[in-house]
């Protein structure tokens, strides 16, 4: 099927409908490197503001899909779960979740991600386990599960390239901010990923992707189309990111964080979104007799598959996490409640102390980050520790603490802050 | 100034106004390769969609003059004037115009392109005329212009090249129909020029580039206001392309009916068209004692210094006109009044018998083309020739005559034309 790029671009340009035929040529055609970066980049641009309807985006996902290999866990003898967060500040609740629903009775494959800017990546915060390996081969993945029930490993090149190349362009041509190419985006890899169902947390807030909640439905609201669309039992929440979710802030303490969660401990916010995101996934899963994911965090059942996950891919569970050599304690400058502590100044401050990188080939730091000691709605005292800051140079605290400048705001006032689980979309 | 790319393209995506700093740079690292085509296709798009206020068209203007050279005609001794034809089919105007407005006492040095698609090129009509030719130094264009009052001749590559660089760009990537990217490209090219004053003609109908009269007069006021803000005294002209101008559309074939014109004789649009833009020339460059455009056709003066102009630039005034081997003749399919002669059509029609090119790298024939032996308004009978098509090769008739099909409608009823001047637009 010929087309020309020109004429595919002219179509979206003027506000009309790109047929399947269209969409399956020019992806595949730029794959192929046959339509050319410079002719892509206008259309992505059409695209972002001239839209896409749910058929457009259904087929353009497909379009990515068919560019790669796709994953098939058929030869697993329990259901598969799977869940994406779109990305935010101390969001490490994929760490305690694939352990715990594994616990529960589902099989968990989880491809993750590295962090890009403020935001972490739960490959980084991984590898701060001494020995733990990101990248496996398909077949080291099923023996992960099979062994562990849960597998957290980086995707290979082989899954959407389509994505991969387009997400390149889109990073260096203003064209991110579209919500078909991010519903798409994420959604080509995670039904290629092959799993049965999915459950998004779509976040909200000034740390989160979408600053605002209306956005943020409407990514959820496409992403749950995509899935159903493409026979994958999907749902989403929508979740704050208006504050940090959790107390640390870091790769290695936001594992140190995890495991507390594990114990039985850890804060009351993390808790709460992991278990409600595991009743989620056994439900979309519909796993026969699935465990209660309360009863898991506290009979240790989790905490042994998170264990066995980790030692499968070379960690040790028992190794100490690397610290940080510097540290720097922020008072509270009055006494009375934390009204606010805004997420994206917070992450921004920890991407700063060296926990994450400005380009995908930087260096990340295992041991810096932040650890609050209050969160918003807490009383605090003039003059007590607000927040501790951990850099491997103390050079790094200058530029980090003018990153946290209004970060916080302590009065009397009632709160403002948005419900930790703001709203639940299905199909 | 550094700034960057993502930067200025998302500003302009999010419908917000790019400063002057902002669009200086982003032309000049264009220029210097420093700003990648990816991005710079995106940044089009984003202007074709959210367009460009008057600032930021002028602006981009500038930053293209500044790219490259800018001409200087300071040293002669009377006024310049230039036009433009925004191009069309039988548009051979620049042909006649340019001598006769030199025989009227100012000079005229026009930098003109060539054909592409169904629109014929000034310097691929004049190299049919045996010797002429179209490359000329800065020095030659002084002289000959010394010599004649009047050059015709291509651009060199040294005028506006951050334009060259952004056309071929935009030729490729669906961002040609964008006024103020055609206005600040036409205009880039005629301000760095130099001249004093500038005369537009801008197109509306089928045949041209704006098919309709709202878009031709918006793209007229955008270009009058760019040569206004640049201190070029600019009028333009509206005037009717939906049937071609005069009789002959074809390179030779036009050389031909120039030199009708300029022997005094000639189709009445042409004459009407060609007299009316040398009277704004001349009042637009304020030439002390301007002579009378129909009397110097009347009087011998115009082809003189046509035939001047054509022997500068090497040209044998007197050398028979390439013809084509071929002729086919369409007739009359019923008698009445020819009520309308689509321009798109004919010039299709010719540039599938060889007048015209589809890549700049194709030749053109000299002799191909089309004489129209009928002009809307005018009487036929069934049978009488219509039209005669002209080409090197018989196999061409058959294309070139689908192109034809439904050109023309015979009938009783009103016409229902364009005046030839539809409007006129000044600062």
């Amino acid at each position: 099927m010929g087309f020309d790029a020109i004429e595919v671009i002219t179509v979206k340009r003027d506000r009309g409908e790109l047929s399947t035929a269209q969409i399956d040529w020019v992806i595949g055609a730029y794959t192929r490197g046959e339509v050319a970066d410079e002719q892509m980049s206008a259309l992505l641009m059409a695209i972002l503001l001239n839209g896409m309807n749910r058929r457009e985006i259904a087929d353009w996902t497909q379009a990515m899909i068919r560019s790669g290999e796709r994953m098939d866990w058929s030869s697993l003898d329990r259901p598969t779960a799977d869940k994406h967060s779109t990305g935010g500040v101390g969001d490490k609740i994929t760490l305690p979740l694939a352990p715990l629903v594994a616990a529960c009775g589902a099989y968990v494959p989880q491809l993750s991600g590295r962090g890009l800017g403020h935001t972490g990546g739960t490959l980084d915060k991984l590898e701060s386990i001494p020995g733990w390996r990101a990248s496996l081969s398909n077949d080291e993945m099923l023996a992960v599960i099979r062994s562990a029930g849960a597998v957290v490993c980086a995707a290979g090149a082989g899954l959407a390239p389509a994505d991969k190349k387009l997400y390149a362009l889109r990073d260096v041509t203003g064209t991110v901010e579209s919500i078909p190419l991010i519903a798409s985006s994420i959604m080509s890899k995670k039904i290629a990923e092959g799993t049965g169902s999915l459950v998004l947390d779509v976040k909200a807030g000034s740390g989160a992707f979408m600053k605002n909640v209306d956005d943020a439905r409407e990514l959820a609201r496409t992403m749950v189309e995509l899935g159903t669309d493409a026979g994958v039992r999907t749902v989403a929440l929508l979740t704050a990111m208006d504050r940090p979710l959790g107390l640390k802030v870091g790769n290695a303490l936001e594992v140190e964080e995890a495991v507390e969660v594990l114990a039985g401990g850890g804060p009351a916010d993390v808790v709460e979104l992991t278990v409600r995101l595991a009743r989620e996934m056994l439900e979309a899963a519909a796993v026969p007799g699935a465990g209660d994911p309360e009863e898991a965090l506290k009979d240790g059942s989790a905490m042994d598959a998170w264990r066995r996950m980790i030692v499968a891919q070379g960690g040790d569970p028992d190794a100490p996490l690397p610290t940080a050599a510097e540290s720097a304690v922020v008072v509270a400058p009055a006494s009375g409640t934390l009204r606010t502590l805004d997420a994206l100044k917070v992450g921004v401050a920890a991407w700063r102390l060296g926990a994450g990188r400005a380009r995908k080939e930087d260096p990340v730091s295992a041991g810096a980050g932040i650890v609050l000691h209050a969160k918003p709605g807490e009383t605090v005292r003039a003059g007590a520790p607000l927040m501790t800051l951990y850099a491997d140079e103390a050079a790094r605290f200058d530029r980090a603490l003018q990153a946290l400048e209004g970060a916080y705001e302590i009065g009397e006032d009632g709160l403002d802050l948005l419900p930790l689980v703001i709203d639940r979309l299905t199909a």
